[in-house]
Formats: structure tokens, C-alpha cells, sequence
């Protein structure tokens, strides 16, 4: 095996792939990066068992062939390549001579035979949505999955194909993010995907703004094609729970704020709280609202944000974080509170298909 | 006690003070700033009871008075405040009422009686630098201190005032740097002190590059005068050893490098080896210096740099990172590395009083 290429080429596509390598794995072969040099192209490819990423780029190929190098020190010497041209041999032992300029290094790899081959993949359906469109629709929801291992089941993004939407959920029992998104589908191709929050992570990571993404599902596994970049990885298993139930179908009243003042002043008053569980009261009267935080030793913090309200007066407590956290992800200028009383969910909304349920907390 | 000042005024005062405040300190007034208000200045006062600043700014005070604030949770506020203009008043329970804006928090302090008080300053000697000039002389020897808690006199920087020189060393007995600057002083005042990193690096920070440094000794302490600030250190007791005898009166060949080039192609090759003991062989013959490293189970690496020599082949071999720190804290285009043999120290020269002893590591 015996390839020449650009530094600038090989470290993108590196860039693409190595993520998802682990760090501390216990299986040597799942830090290295599969290299595949054929038909005039370069395959690079990770896994970590779970998700796999592939990536081909052109190169100047004078001998065919395959092996596995340690994926974040070939990294960092191609980062670090005093030439602009790289020139790669790899022996029949895997051991990579990697030249540039006047460096020259022999990195060992291990053999491809070791390497997990690509999981099969018996597609069922398949959807297109533009890129930059599902890298927005996973921006906005991904934030609210749970991290609680004990519940398997949130931690990932639900996609949900039916009636010609893809609704994509995320919540952690405590907060519930969903975009709606109008897509072209079969009708039979109606399905309920969990997609691993790593998976979603990789993907926000490496999806552009123009071009195709091709999303295909199987029984057990979803794959993501666009550019010259293929995902495939393993599906959460089981039912997602019914969080239609806890979107309110109706509330009494809906304030109109800027949602970057609204941010800003949530952090202000944050800095006075310590308390990962602590909670900041809101206020609403006509045309304003007062965020009041207080920490006992500490201080307390107040500060009001003009707000376009004409309903009853509502006194309700959030947790910050989560009351922040949509508001990083959104792009619009203004979002919208819809509250009923201080003890149901308030849900956040915008001009665009997007919902956010957040539950309050109740304080004495 | 009540003032008004610039967001950004204030900011730049705290951020100046704020570093040597403790984290996890046991004491909690030292987490605290003091802050003094009258003759229309703001004064901040921060310690660690071992090095303590004072800066001064301009204020509109509308109450003299002094309390303390929780240095970081207050340097967090002022960074986030959203109006340009900060009006702070402390009641006379030490809580801050700081306004900007639509913000209004109440912090919480501490009495300015339980702040300890700035030591006492019993001046023996005193001496003028050029700040950019005092600076450089820290920044060119710092890195080699020692961080070995058991030989506490090495964990500072030696500041030698003798025969109109100020002599700066700091070793940790592997490395060794040294600086010398031509200084105006009176003859009969000669004296050695070392003064800790923490201080040192304190130092590097807040120095500026024009104007007067005053630097005053008694005989526990040192005191730096610069600017509008004001800090007072502890100096490590003790006598420093007899740095002269490890540097190398005469080596018999000198190797011309450009400095930029050797530091990438050391880090380059360095990428092989992840053992902190690990070393880079040199390889010096007629104009050409190679450095090559390996690692079991990892590989090999080896580059080639131009130099000017024409002396006798040598080869020997360096700690890297020994190697890459005085590179990266000069700025001299071109170095001289001055070698006798393999087993001999090397010493790192430039074209301005600087001098670097580097002990080879004996390899097999």
C-alpha cells in the first residue's frame, strides 16, 4: 500500500472520522483508523462498536492495499507535517512510513483482518432531508436528551416518520425539546427510530448546510449519507414513551420576549446560585418580567426584561439551565412563554415548528 | 461606603488582582477581595497570605468605606453586567448592592476587619527596571524552576544584585536558565534573593512593557512597584546553590540553529514517544543535525535540520521537552547550541545574556 496527498486533505478528513475513537478502550484495534487505498481514492474509516464513520477522499495511489494506524497519533503528526505533501507506504508488518519534507516517521499499525468489518445493513426505508436542515432539527433538540444511564431509552433522539413529518424528540423526564419537520415519504415508510446521542453529537459535528442528507433505517441500525460521508449506527432499543402526554394541549396565556435579553438576564442572575438544583423565580406582570434568584450566604440577584404581556399576573420557578438551554440553540429573535399557573409546564415556542416543555419547580 | 465606575475599568482592576485568590482555600476571607473606597480612587486588595496585590483606580465615590467581596463570584458579575455604568453601595452589614442597568444584586461580604493586613515593608534596598525589560528576564527562566515541593529553594526564581548586574537563575537541577541584565545600583547594595514562581508568574502577567519597575528587598521580602500596582511577596528562605559550578566554562563546539525550525522538528518527533522520561537523539555532523526518537510498540521518527557547523561529529541525546522550552520562550531567530561530548552538559546561548544548561540523558 502506497499513496501520496495533500496534508491539508488527509487532515480533514481525519478530523471527520476520529472522534468517535475511543480513548480509553479496552480494544486496541478500536483506536485505529482503517485506511483503504483503491481505485484512486483513500477510505478512511472509525468504529467504536456502536457507530461507525466513513470517509473517502481522492489520492494519488501508486499500490493498493489496507491497514490500521493509531487514529489520534497519526493525527497528530499529519497536523504537524512540515510539507504540504505527505507520502505513505505501509509495509506487509502494517508498519506506516510516513514522509514530509525532511520528517520521516515509522508509525506501527495493526492488520486490517483485525478491524471490525462494517456492520450489514438490510435497509427498510429511506428519507432525504436537506443537511443543513437536519443538522438544525438535531441543534435544537439534542440538548434535552437524559444522560441517566439507568434509562436507556432517553438517552438519544427520537425520529419519528409518519404522515409525511419527521418529529424529532428529545427529554430527560424534566424538560422535552421537539422540532416538527415536513418531509417526502412513502406512506408505508412510517417508523420510529432512537438514535444514540453520540450518534447525534458525530452527526451536528459533520453535517453541511447545502446538499442531500439520505437517512436510512433497518430493523436494528440507522445509517446517514451525505458528502462523501457514511454513519451507520446501532439503534436504541425499545418503545420511546408517550411524550405527547406531557405537551399541554392548551395554555391561558402567552408572553412575547427577545430571546437574547432573556438569555443574558438568566445568566446574570444565575451567577448567585451555586446549586445545580437551585431555581430562578419569574415574575410576570403586564409588559414585564422580574428573573429573582437568591442563595442563602451568598446574595440574591434580580433584574427585569420588558416583555409584550397582557394577561394575569403568573409567578413561576425554573430551573436555569434548563430554561437557558433552548434559548442557546435557537436562532430566532423572539421566542414565546406560553404558562397557565405556576404549578403546570410552561412551553416555549417560535415563529418555526419548535416546542420546548419545561417543567417548573415548585418552592415554598 | 458607595461609588460608581466603568463596567470595563473595574473589570481590568479585578482581573489584575484576582488570580492569587485561592480556590480551596480554608481561610475564606483570602477567597475575598478588599476593597477601599476614598480620595476618589478604588483600591483592591487581594493575598494568599504569601504574595499580596494592590491596585488603585479612579472612582466617583460618593461614601469612603472598605469591605470585602467574594473575589470571582464578583469578577463573574461585573464581566456580565449589562449597562456600561455600575453603581455599588455596601451597607454596613458588608452586603453590596451593585447596580447596572435593569440588574440590581445583593452580594455578600466580609468585614474588612478580618482581611489581613498588608505586611509591614521594612525597605534595605531598592532597584529600577524597565518593565518590558524585567518581564522578559522572568519569562526567559521561569519555565526552568523546579515544582518539587521537597527542595523548596529551587521552586522560585534567584534574583542576584552584584557588581551592577541583576543575575536571574532558575533551575530544577536537570536544566538550568540564566539571564543577565546591566542594572544601576549603589554598591553596598548586594544581595540574593529568590522569590517563589507563584510570584513570578504573577509578575509575567501584570508587567507591562513601558515604564518603571521599582523593585524593593528587605530581608524576608520583596515588593514590586510598576504601574498602578503594588505587590509584596514572600521570599523563599534559604541559600540558593552554587549555580556556577553546573554551567560548562568552555565547550569545545557551537552549532548555529535557526530556533523556529529546531522547535517543530523536535515536537514533531516527539510525537512518538508518550513516556515524560522519554529522549530525542541528536546527531550533529558537518552542517546537518539529525533528531531521532522510537518507541517500543509505537515507532520511530527521525528529520533533518540544516545548521551551521563545521566541528567534530557528535551525537547525543536530550529530555524533549527540556529541549523545547527555552525555544519557545526566546525570540531570537537564530541559537547556538555549545556541546563538548556526549556525556557533557549542552548549553543553549543567543545573541543577548542568556545562557541555558541542558543535561544530556544517558541512553545505551
Amino acid at each position: 500500500m502506497k499513496f501520496s496527498i495533500e496534508k491539508d486533505q488527509i487532515l480533514e478528513a481525519l478530523q471527520k472520522v476520529q472522534s468517535i475513537v475511543g480513548q480509553r478502550t479496552t480494544l486496541p484495534i478500536l483506536s485505529n483508523v482503517l485506511l483503504e487505498a483503491g481505485n484512486g481514492k483513500l477510505t478512511l474509516t472509525t468504529t467504536d462498536m456502536e457507530v461507525s464513520v466513513r470517509t473517502s477522499i481522492e489520492a494519488d495511489i501508486d499500490e493498493d492495499g489496507a491497514t490500521t494506524l493509531p487514529a489520534r497519533r497519526f493525527f497528530s503528526i499529519c497536523r504537524d507535517l512540515p510539507s504540504h505533501q505527505v507520502d505513505i507506504g505501509v509495509s506487509n508488518e502494517d508498519v506506516a512510513t510516513i514522509i514530509s519534507g525532511s520528517y520521516t516517521c515509522k508509525l506501527e499499525g495493526l492488520s486490517r483482518d483485525d478491524f471490525p468489518p462494517m456492520p450489514t445493513f438490510e435497509e427498510s426505508f429511506s428519507y432525504t432531508l436537506v443537511q443543513g436542515t437536519l443538522k438544525d432539527i438535531l441543534q435544537k433538540t439534542s440538548y434535552a436528551a437524559s444522560t441517566d444511564e439507568s434509562r436507556a431509552i432517553l438517552n438519544g433522539s427520537l425520529m419519528a416518520f409518519r404522515d409525511n413529518k419527521l418529529t424529532t424528540v428529545c427529554t430527560d423526564g424534566r424538560r422535552l425539546a421537539l422540532v416538527e419537520q415536513e418531509i417526502d415519504m412513502p406512506d408505508d415508510a412510517e417508523v420510529d427510530i432512537v438514535v444514540p446521542t453520540k450518534t447525534v453529537n458525530e452527526l451536528i459535528k459533520t453535517l453541511g448546510d447545502e446538499g442531500e442528507a439520505i437517512i436510512k433505517t433497518s430493523a436494528t441500525q440507522v445509517a446517514f449519507e451525505f458528502g462523501n460521508i457514511f454513519i451507520i449506527s446501532k439503534l436504541i432499543d425499545g418503545t420511546y414513551p408517550n411524550y405527547r402526554q406531557v405537551i399541554p394541549s392548551q395554555c391561558e396565556e402567552r408572553i412575547a420576549i427577545d430571546r437574547e435579553m432573556l438569555l443574558s438576564a438568566v445568566r446574570r442572575v444565575s451567577l448567585m446560585l451555586d446549586d445545580q438544583a437551585a431555581s430562578v423565580k419569574v415574575q410576570i406582570t403586564e409588559n414585564r418580567m422580574e428573573l429573582l434568584t437568591s442563595s442563602p450566604e451568598i446574595g440574591e440577584s434580580r433584574e427585569a426584561v420588558p416583555v409584550k404581556y397582557s394577561g394575569k399576573d403568573i409567578t413561576i420557578a425554573f430551573n436555569p439551565a434548563f430554561l437557558m438551554a433552548p434559548l442557546k440553540h435557537l436562532d430566532s429573535d423572539e421566542i414565546f412563554l406560553e404558562l397557565s399557573d405556576e404549578l403546570s409546564p410552561g412551553v416555549i415556542k417560535t415563529n418555526v415548528p419548535f416546542l420546548y416543555v419545561i417543567m417548573p419547580i415548585r418552592v415554598s
